[in-house]
């Protein structure tokens, strides 16, 4: 967080969470696991979902639109739970709230160098965010001699939402998506290219969706690079850049107790319940239907 | 078409096509085959696609958006190339709109009841215009023995947009949407169930993406059945409808000329031009954008 206005933010004040849809519950979830007193209002823009595939004016309009209504409801800071929506409307954000906001980009960036340890870092995130070029960016700006390679994997997202999240097909779509890492290994092996800085040393879950198939991604990019690598997730990321912030400005939560989380969509989709909760890792509440 | 006022139609005026997104170009070239000579102006709601996943309440509110833009260009009719507004907003159009008004559902239900001879109809559809009921309605009131079974196969958007329509991922997507067929011709057999009507005569593209997938549809649907089954196209059966429809009012475009196409968009997606004219099956001219 760059930015901010304590003024605002009251210890006790809720964290605003939001996403495109209910993705960004995965970035929920590990903000309750590191900072379990923090009260949340999450908001989905449901009816607007997803975001991954418009243009970047549109997603910067959307996203001004849910951190209004979060600001609003009182929170002390804004979280960016989305991955495209951090990519191209973060500074559009700041110029338009008093409130300090957080995305999920710049913390997986970070985590991703120092997992990559000079070698490339690959990511996979919706069309958007790639086409977006943040995480290259952010990562030029960590590191000069670490590459970045964008894989756009928008089929997991919709593999996520059905459910689809073991079984044959999240894997093939998982191994078909990772081919360029392969005839990137191919090609360094017929040149001889031992350098590396040429050689994938991460890849980073860049949607809020791919946490679901983080095994399949560990499996199938070891099995595509002849070797293990670390996956990095930006939400877990996240999570821990927020804890940071909060600490330094003093505004965590005090005491012990659980948090409250309410949710707020935009829209009740078919299999809400099911799909909340499987990003979530917990049963749903209850939910609220906002109108932007 | 159940209404309509031809004031509003002369005919040389345009027909008003649209959809939640670009698949409903599937439609657009189905019309261009069958009524070469008139002039079309396509409104694809490309901010707000899908709507395959939203509730009705909200699907109603959009279509209605969507329809009065077109009715401002001076169309003589619209064409809802959408099977998720046809299932739960035509009613509403038709309160709303005075110009005739013709969906997908009906004529696709009309070529099912007759494929299918007496046998189920599969309807492969989004997860709301399967969970509308729309389809097993209209198949009730054309033949009060023909059964409906609905399998909502939201991946096949997806896969669509991402233009993958070849290899082994959408085989094995395709071959997993069908599994209730096995199971249904297991269950059939172990019951020693011979009646016709409980076997599957015909299987219906319920959504306008789903004819990029047709010959693994035939081919998936005949090994689930152990028999070859006709697969009709709903965006065919809504050209014939509209064919009948223009000549039974005399609204038909005079002359052989080609008609003319305009495409309008809300938002310019990521890859349009590729998705678009692997939809339209042909190059895609300019675009306009408009807001809704």
């Amino acid at each position: 967080m760059t930015r901010g206005n304590t003024e605002h933010g009251a210890r006790t004040a809720p964290l605003g969470v939001f996403d495109s849809g209910l993705g960004g519950l995965t970035v929920v979830r590990a903000l309750r696991a590191r900072l379990p007193a923090e009260s949340i209002v999450y908001l989905g823009d449901t009816a607007r979902v997803p975001y991954g595939s418009r243009s970047a004016a549109t997603v910067r309009r959307y996203a001004v639109g849910c951190a209004k209504l979060l600001a609003r409801r009182g929170v002390k800071a804004i979280v960016v739970a989305c991955n495209t929506v951090s990519a191209v409307a973060l500074e559009t954000l700041r110029a338009e709230l008093d409130l300090p906001v957080s995305g999920v980009i710049l913390p997986g960036a970070r985590a991703a160098v120092a997992a990559a340890r000079g070698r490339k870092v690959c990511v996979l995130a919706t069309v958007g965010t790639v086409a977006s070029g943040a995480y290259t960016r952010a990562v030029a700006a960590l590191s000069s001699r670490t590459e970045v390679m964008g894989i756009p994997t928008p089929l997991l997202v919709g593999l996520a939402e059905e459910g689809w999240t073991e079984g044959e097909v999240p894997r093939l779509v998982v191994r078909r998506y990772l081919e360029p890492l392969v005839r990137d290994r191919v090609a360094d092996e017929a040149r001889g290219d031992a350098a590396a800085s040429a050689r994938v040393g991460c890849v980073v879950l860049g949607c809020t969706h791919f946490p679901l198939f983080r095994t399949f991604i560990e499996e199938e990019a070891a099995r595509a690079l002849g070797e293990p690598v670390p996956v990095v997730d930006s939400a877990t990321a996240a999570a821990e850049d927020v804890a940071d912030f909060l600490a330094a400005r003093e505004l965590a939560a005090p005491g012990t107790a659980q948090g409250k989380l309410e949710l707020c969509v935009t829209d009740v989709p078919v299999a809400f319940e099911r799909v909340a909760r499987s990003f979530l890792g917990e049963a749903v509440g209850t939910v609220e239907q906002v109108d932007l």
